[in-house]
């Protein structure tokens, strides 16, 4: 049984301003915007975040977003944009099946972010930690 | 002549603390960090923005995220992340080379988002207009 709103789209359960589907993918508009022609890219396979996603399925997102990207700031006139896709509670995640947001940016409406770097440098020690773990 | 500080590291002109790369990309520790583990992951192919890249290059980023994702979090201990991709300058893009930025989410450091929805729902003819753009 569906548990989320978008397994429930997917499922046709619960309708959607369809975009555009393969046999991996659907993009839809999202109901409620930050800007005109805020879409949602989401994998058919349910994984909750994105580290728990396939390669195939990670993949066929990526390889969907310039074409959705093209098409939908051909459609609205905007000509900057953010492609967002948010993982766990603490980092916003509302609904628990991966999702790309794609936000058109124009002057008054659009992604608001703020921008606080640390201190903290890139060091060869993190980043061999992560190196040992791929 | 590489005209982006990320085309300077694709050269091996700049340094860089490198985590994984491919014959398609190269993902690195940003040197301004939000915070402990945030990573950039490029393409090799010179686009500025996510709609001028191939297809191929754009499906090789996407299947990187997940394997990039669970190792950046294994070692950082972090259990939420955003993934983002800023294009033009009116949406935050600084460096004129395609990167998605992984950054690891903690109490105190990350990226800070603003939520603004507009009462403009999803609506039937935006979808369309999009759609004959696919």
């Amino acid at each position: 049984m569906p548990t989320t709103v978008f397994a429930k789209i997917l499922a046709g359960e619960l309708p959607c301003q369809r975009l555009y589907e393969t046999a991996d993918l659907l993009a839809f508009l999202d109901v409620a915007p930050l800007s005109p022609g805020h879409t949602l890219l989401i994998p058919k396979e349910p994984a909750v975040t994105l580290d728990a996603l396939s390669d195939h399925a990670a993949a066929a997102l990526g390889a969907a977003l310039p074409r959705l990207c093209r098409a939908i700031c051909a459609a609205t006139g905007a000509n900057a944009y953010n492609i967002l896709q948010n993982n766990g509670r603490a980092a916003h995640q509302e609904v628990l099946h991966v999702h790309f947001h794609i936000v058109p940016k124009f002057a008054t409406a659009g992604l608001d972010l703020r921008w606080q770097t640390q201190p903290a440098p890139a060091s060869a020690e993190l980043a061999a930690r992560i190196v040992a773990r791929l």
